[in-house]
This record gives C-alpha cells, structure tokens and sequence, in this order.
C-alpha cells in the first residue's frame, strides 16, 4: 500500500473521522482559521492554493504544521489536465511548488498515461488521485470513462492512490470499486446535510449515499465553511459519515 | 464575432501570421526575451502562468505591453477544469489575475456547462477556447466528445470563441469543422517541422498538415523556443504555416 493511503487509513481509524473539508477561501488567513477550527474533525483539508490573493511561500509551511499538529492530510485540489511536460513544471515548480507540501493531488485521465507520467516524475510524496465522476450538471463522464480511468489508475498502482467518485451515479460509483478492488480510495465531493444546487451547475448529496455508494471520504466544502460555527457542524458531518460507514 | 476574434483575424492578415508560440519558460525573464524576439512573427503568444518560479503581478502587465506594441495576442494555456464556483476564483482571482490580462483562456467541456457559465460570470474582455481535442498519446478524447464540445461552444457562443484540435486525428478535426462552421476558431498544438515524441506522451505534426486539417492558427512550442535562434525558426514556421493556408 502506498505509503499516504496507509497514514490516511490510520487516521480514519484513531479520529473515527472520513470527512476532508473543503476550503475554498481567497485569503490564507481564513484557511488557516478553518483549519485549526476543524482540524481535529477531520482526515483530510482539500485546498484550492490559487484561488488564494495573498498567497506567500510561509503559507503551505504554516498549513503544514497545522496538518501535522492536528493530524490530518492535505489535498490540493489542483486538477491538472495538461500534457505530461508541463504538469511536471506545474506540480514540481511555479511560485506554488505543490509536490513539496501536498500529500494528495488530483488530475484528469482524460490526457492520457502522460499526465500520470508527467507528475511521477517530479513527485515527492504525494499520493495521486484521479477524476472518474464529478458531481456538475451535464458534465460529460460516462461509465466508459469512468472505467478507463481505473484501468489508468490499476497500471499506474505506485503512484495513483484513488479516485474522484460521485454519488449522483451511484451505479457508476459501484462499477468504479467492483473495478479498482479496495485498495484505492474513492473521495466523493458535492457532500451537504441538505441537498440542493448552487445555480452554478454543482449538486449535491448526503454523507450516507456516499458512503453507501461506496466512498471512502466524503468531501464537505460550502456546507461547513460558510455555517456559522464550522466545528460544530464538521463534528456533524464527521458523525454522519462515521455512522453511515458502520 | 466575438471582438477578439476580430481582433485576431485583423492581425493573422496584417502580419500574414497564423503563428501561435508556447513560452514554456520557467523565469520571466525568459517569456519576455521569447515574445520580445518571436513577437513580430507571431499572431498569439501561449503561457503558462503557473510554471513560471519567479511571478510578480509586474509580470503580466510588462506581457501586456510587448504584445500591444508587437501587434500580437495572449493566450493562457490554464485549461480550467473545474465546478463553476471554483474556476470563477481560479479565473477573476488568486495572485494571477488571469482574467486581468489574458485574450484568450481555455477549458475542459468535460466538466459541463457550468464551467462556461462559472468562468463568464468573472470574464472581462477573454474569448474562451474549449478543449475538443488534444494531442498526447492514449487520452479519452473521441469523435463523440468533440461534438459534445462543439455543442457547448454553439450554445454559448457569446463567450466561446474556439477549440483546440489535433491534426493526429484529421478526421475528427474536420468533423469539428463542419459542425461547427467557419466562425469559431481552431488552434492545433504539438505542432513541430520536424516530427516526433517527446518521450512523455506528446506526438507532434507538421504545419501543412495541421492547416490542411482545418485549423486556423498552429501552436508551436519546443521547435521554437529550443532553437538556438527563436525569431529565425519562428519565421520558417510562420511561413509555411501560412504558405499552407494559401
């Protein structure tokens, strides 16, 4: 088992936690904040760094020790979709230097084994972690792709770690974990308490579909981030998503 | 039309140019140099924000002024690939600023309609170009895909301007062509004079070939700015890219 997926697993268990939390903010203080308020909640932090308008190179080494003191993950929710030259220089390089501090990332399969090779080869210690759903209105994946994308993941085995499943499709999302066997992850986004749709094309589901449908993380962003008292409400996620798995 | 697309059509005549050059460059200064001595031959420079180590918010205003003053467009090769909220950050915010500075933007259809309406709800004065094909080796890109792309961009051809195609598969890329009539754009990558592989995936193809397959403008990377005289190189492509046109 790859390494990260092993330190995941182990923090599942001791924080009885499958949550990761979103935090799309565009400043690195309310980062910051909300991961000390839910760090203890939680298995794994999902960041979106260049969405941040003040980001500085103290921000990934300050998160870092919030990850490491609350023990938790982090996931840069980079998407890379580019040919295999130049995501190496984005995962590797830029002013982000992503495969220093993150320990998942994700890509599309859609370019190809190039992109799995691209990243491979400037990668540190990140675990990656494939599109095969999403949860947006007429988006175009199918259970063909779905497929492809695990037989990507299944020849790529040292370095792929999981997938990007929805529960919109559950059907999908079971032929997705009949195919990849258990040893891959599956983290499902588009999580809230109460399902509705943010007129941007996102919907969403419950923490029990997801977990019933076969997730192994469930993946919460505007239902905590934007609650009032974002602790409490991630302890409520955490319990639902915990319950539903047992 | 779309303004920019005007605007582009008005320069490809003028400077007889379907030339669009990729500055791969991991320094600024090295973009710079690049369209300081391609830009006369060029209709667009292609970047790639992200990769460069040493951004500054000086960075793309210093683009800016070189591309106005040589007559030449820009084109950041960010391949959104995100939910709508999430690209609306991505696009109008972060240090980048991409929607600051940049004439044209691209995007992957697979996410569905949503990203097109995510990344115009920030838009300024960008033309969106959508991938409907791509060049590197095994991707999941298929007849089918593509037209699902050309659909998108028709239904939303205020914003969409264009797509990138692969002249690997002409008889995709003419298909694209006559479903989505002479209006939209088509931009070819991974072309080079002379043919080959990278060894990460990337196949290249010739000028001729990639305008004989319907494209509008060709996009030339490493054949230009590995040339130990980028201006020269960049005019023999120029040149056949527009003897092939005509």
């Amino acid at each position: 088992m790859n390494p990260v997926v092993q330190k995941l697993r182990k923090i599942i268990a001791e924080k009885k936690s499958n949550l990761c939390v979103a935090a799309d903010f565009t400043k690195s203080s309310a980062v910051l904040e909300l991961a000390e308020k839910v760090g203890d909640k939680i298995c794994i932090l999902k960041t979106h760094i260049d969405i941040l308008d003040d980001f500085t190179s103290e921000f990934p080494t300050k998160l870092r020790e919030i990850a490491d003191r609350k023990n938790f993950l982090i996931f840069e929710d980079r998407k890379f979709a580019d040919i295999g030259n130049t995501v190496s220089l984005q995962f590797g390089g830029g002013i982000f230097r992503i495969a220093e501090w993150a320990d998942f990332v994700n890509a599309h399969s859609i370019v190809g084994d190039g992109i799995v090779a691209g990243l491979r080869k400037v990668n540190k210690n990140s675990g990656l972690i494939l599109l095969a759903q999403m949860t947006s209105d007429g988006n175009l994946f199918d259970e063909n792709y779905a497929l492809r994308t695990v037989e990507l993941a299944k020849s790529n085995s040292d370095f792929v770690v999981g997938f990007i499943g929805s529960s919109d499709r559950p059907e999908i999302l079971a032929k997705i974990r009949a195919a990849a066997g258990e040893d891959f992850l599956i983290l499902t986004p588009g999580i809230k308490l109460s399902t509705e749709s943010d007129g941007l094309g996102q919907t969403y589901n419950s923490p029990e579909k997801a977990i019933q449908s076969g997730a192994d993380v469930i993946i919460v962003g505007r239902g905590i981030y934007e609650n009032s008292d974002p602790a409490a409400e991630a302890e409520k996620y955490r319990a639902a998503g915990w319950a539903a798995r047992n």
